[in-house]
């Protein structure tokens, strides 16, 4: 079982107060960019690997999807899903990503927003991302970006003018990191972007478009703390491709 | 034209003192990883894009290379590149990377290392590679990381238990750098890794492997002065593929 940092109280009453948990996707800086990689999820088949309070789930099945599944591994986020008025097509299940089971050529469309640097075994998890989606699908997912998670000491400095610098080190060296966002203690798993590219590739998938998100100048403008993120890359996001051509003999 | 820093006097002189002038591929410790990306070169069209003083050339034609083409902005280096003993099967010409012409379906391999940073139209350069690969032919190279070319104050700091990191800033604005290494005002072009690997996209390749070179463990011990680049990525090393289907309708 994977830590599940989202059943400890006082991190889910510190997440419950974040932007992106009251107002949804639209409270995510980054959801334009993120929304940007998506295909029209009309009569699509869609699941969200790590669906938190369900934003997303909703969003597609408002959006035309076919059936929606959304897993996660705390009980306290599906509760909090499942409270919402219900949208016929969305199932919520409990599953722990570093051992789920999905069901093979099921889906034609899978996301997963900042979940995937809690993933111990992000490999067996990718490759059953690419056994579960169906020909010609993608998997499309958000991730904090190796930058931001390799330092010891995850916050800005100010150099001797006042201007802000990222201090950035460890960054070959991957594995645990201990963080203290909103809880003590919680553990991510670092990696180097080639690593997670190479995962990606190594699982069948291919790559169709990178972003290393950063805010625009207008919403520096409307929300000045996310200044300093232009100095380095908060969030990495991919969108990938299984082959159109991929029989069942690709597994073999 | 693009800045041809290898013909300015001092620049050349710093640069022939380099291990890797002296010593050649094994002089440089990025090398044996970007090796590892090569295939057998047995019998294949080779083009190197920023070939100095030939080295790779040399080695590709003793390891079998059918045809060797060597191209680089810099005539004093082609002149080093042509002063050593000659290799049958070598040609070495001046060409401007910024509007080479090349010719189509050509080359089994396109190699380049630590050119392309240099590169302004970046896009034009790739399309032209990808034009000029065979179908299923290679495109493997090296750049420097855009984590390294990125800050304002290109070297590592110490903090106050005097370890090292590097103070990343600016990564989210791409351009011009203006750099001293070796002489002063060498120009560069800062580019995000999202915007190089969706311009490889773009021109038509499918990315097949991603490195981000730090120095192992051995390396650190028998050169000491490497031991902080473990702290950030160094360079970056990409090897990408033409469609093994790609005809001649892939260009329309």
């Amino acid at each position: 079982m994977s830590q599940n940092i989202y059943d400890d109280e006082t991190l889910f009453a510190g997440y419950s107060r974040l932007q992106r948990s009251i107002h949804g996707l639209d409270g995510a800086p980054e959801w334009p960019a993120l929304r940007g990689l998506l295909p029209d999820v009309q009569a699509l088949k869609v699941l969200d690997l790590g669906c938190g309070y369900g934003w997303f789930c909703r969003w597609a099945a408002e959006h035309g999807a076919a059936d929606v599944l959304g897993v996660d591994v705390s009980e306290r986020m599906l509760q909090r899903a499942a409270g919402w008025k219900a949208h016929p097509g969305i199932t919520y299940r409990r599953a722990d990503l570093e051992s789920i089971a999905l069901p093979e050529r099921a889906f034609d469309l899978i996301y997963s927003s900042l979940a995937l640097h809690y993933i111990e075994n992000l490999r067996g998890l990718l490759t059953s991302v690419h056994h579960a989606l169906l020909p010609g699908a993608r998997f499309v997912f958000s991730i904090e970006h190796p930058v931001l998670m390799a330092p010891r000491r995850q916050r800005f400095c100010k150099d001797a003018e006042g201007r802000s610098f990222w201090p950035l080190d460890g960054y070959q060296n991957e594995g645990r990191r201990v963080t203290h966002w909103l809880a003590e203690g919680v553990i991510k798993q670092h990696r180097t972007m080639g690593t997670l590219v190479n995962m990606l590739i190594d699982s069948g998938l291919t790559l169709s478009r990178m972003i290393e998100w950063g805010p625009s100048e207008e919403q520096v403008r409307s929300m000045p703390a996310l200044a300093e993120e232009v100095e380095r890359p908060m969030f990495l996001m991919i969108s990938a491709q299984k082959s159109a051509l991929c029989r069942a003999d690709c597994y073999e």
